[in-house]
């Protein structure tokens, strides 16, 4: 708490940083692709079982990538869900997709995953789900029209580290093992974060090689240093998306104490819920019941534009800082003459009602009762 | 020296890097465009007098920065050197652009100048230039060719930090300011190093808005941010652009120090000119009349690919990383098949002839000496 202050969010930091950025630099290992970006990739492998782990410069790089590896072109469509952060977007349009944007659950703001079908066209491509909140999207249905139409899926999951999807036999499946792509976030928002940062995540082995590629700036320079070729030149598009060591080194610092920040912010979660349940200004957010919940966010749900704004205002004269977030993409300025013309209809409400609370692993559970009275007695 | 090795690159350290680190980690301002971010930013614009800088995670990044500024679209026409890293012209073939490859000058590995002239058509949109080796490409030709034809000219400035053009009133003009766009590097091989890290440079201010909006993932945020906006949104393209706060504060820790390290690489490479001038194995590098020397490197010409490989070999053996660079992009894998035909005889010859020798801060005068003994002995 800053001047009396409760900020809506403060990065959390294991106390390691320093240490790991210290060894990297000492090692003189500064450029990326070193001992800590390996030791980072290898740990999500082991840890969910991901197919091939890269890690970027933000979970948006990770996306263009995606959209480079499904080989999108000018006109090919994606289906992507409207109420999103921008780059879901973005990273296809950059590629020249045709966006169709769907629309959110009634439940909660992931996609609604039975208005997919009927989006699909000929020039259907992929489908990109946000795993919203760190909440699954229903991966069954989203897999068996990506099965039937023979299209990618892509998992856009920067907000669900340590998230999983609950499959039809009970099963926990780890988000970002599912599609045939995925994308974590490591933003300072994040519950593991590396002030910005990303990774890619390819499951189907057969773009192992290209993603590496692709990675590398086009070049088969990776294959080259393991000896598998005798010279490595351009020979695919490409960028530049290789954190420095530096980056890397202090996401590990970040990885080594995920347990103690799952459990502290599954905790404070768990706080709000209880203490704003059953308040019949608002909603609290429902956790379908094929998802688990990662704490990544806290959020409800206002009645309305107006009730929503009032409560913000009403927060920050109390010095409490909650934050809305997504506007419809369909609705943009950038977007809007192109939407098709479906109404979003949850999308917009949630773009208008949605109201996130503080949750970081330095706020206590009497921050959390204090927010929630004011909350309760504001309304 | 590493077990009696000479390695090729060694990243330079200022010492502060860790200081500014920590100041940035308890700041808890992680993410980008923070204080470090800005300070970066504004040293730039006043020591050089750049229009507008704005950090990102690599010079590729900045160079795909340019490509969307300039308006690429498919089937527009760029003139690029094709020796050059394969992320100046990538960055282009991601926007769909046709890429036409110039060759470079008889005397330097640059652009050669008049042969720009030519392979202007009317689909031509830019021309891009690298300040190979840190030395300046003959800036008034090229921009008298872009003026007469309304061209966008973009400066691959990525080894040309604190480097300068000599126009024709004898004036040292910053590389990175003549150009609508220029992009520099911060990889651990350059001068200055931020492991990872790029720079882009606007200079014709009708872009500076854009500039930031792209830079801002496609959204008006920073705009909002400066009040100038009520509400912020989708409005471009754009991509997730800017680096951690903590690479802008290792950055600013280098920055801090850019006198000292231009002193010592300069004695350095004059050592190594003094010593290698002169000798008929091989040629050392000429620097044009209009051009300054910014020593991000010390190279030799040798007569052919067997002579230049030999070398390597040689030099290895008595443990002294030397190594070559850029293969003619236009003969790549990659590209081709889509060259226009040209033969492009200096680039050729430069992929089969430069050699680089070890070059950085941590090297002493005497270990100059050694490398050009043993490079004497053993031509």
């Amino acid at each position: 708490m800053k001047n009396g202050v409760l900020p809506f969010n403060v990065p959390f930091l294991s106390g390691n940083e320093i240490h790991y950025i210290k060894e990297a630099i000492v090692g003189r290992q500064l450029s990326g692709n070193g001992l800590f970006t390996k030791r980072c990739q290898n740990w999500f492998e082991e840890r969910y079982g991901f197919g091939k782990c890269l890690l970027t410069t933000s979970c948006t790089d990770a996306l263009e990538m995606c959209a480079i590896l499904c080989g999108i072109r000018e006109g090919d469509e994606v289906i992507i869900p409207s109420y999103t952060f921008v780059s879901t977007a973005n990273a296809f349009e950059l590629r020249g997709a045709k966006i169709v944007f769907a629309d959110s659950r009634d439940d909660h703001p992931g996609i609604n995953e039975y208005s997919v079908r009927d989006l699909v066209t000929p020039r259907t491509k992929a489908i990109v789900v946000v795993h919203y909140a760190g909440i699954a999207c229903q991966m069954d249905e989203i897999m068996n029209v990506a099965n039937e139409f023979n299209l990618f899926v892509v998992e856009d999951a920067a907000q669900a580290i340590d998230s999983y999807f609950v499959d039809s036999d009970g099963k926990n499946v780890p988000l970002g093992s599912i599609g045939h792509f995925a994308a974590f976030s490591f933003h300072e928002t994040k519950n593991i974060n590396s002030g910005e940062g990303g990774m890619l995540v390819v499951n189907d082995q057969q773009f192992f090689t290209r993603a590496e590629i692709i990675w590398e700036k086009g070049t088969n320079r990776s294959a080259f240093f393991r000896g598998e070729i005798d010279k490595y030149g351009w020979v695919d598009l490409g960028s530049s998306y290789l954190p420095s060591e530096v980056i890397a080194a202090f996401l590990w610092a970040q990885l080594e104490k995920i347990d103690e920040v799952q459990k502290k912010r599954i905790a404070l979660w768990e706080e709000y819920f209880e203490q704003l349940s059953g308040n019949s200004c608002f909603r609290v957010p429902e956790i379908p019941p094929f998802a688990t919940n990662n704490a990544h966010m806290f959020y409800v749900i206002l009645p309305n534009l107006e009730s929503r704004t009032k409560l913000i205002e009403k927060l920050r004269s109390e010095k409490i800082m909650s934050v809305f977030h997504y506007s419809s993409l369909h609705k943009s300025m950038f977007f809007a003459k192109k939407h098709q013309g479906d109404n979003l209809f949850n999308s917009d409400f949630y773009s208008d009602s949605l109201l996130r609370l503080p949750l970081y692993y330095d706020l206590s559970l009497d921050d959390v009762r204090v927010i929630c009275d004011k909350i309760i007695t504001l309304c």
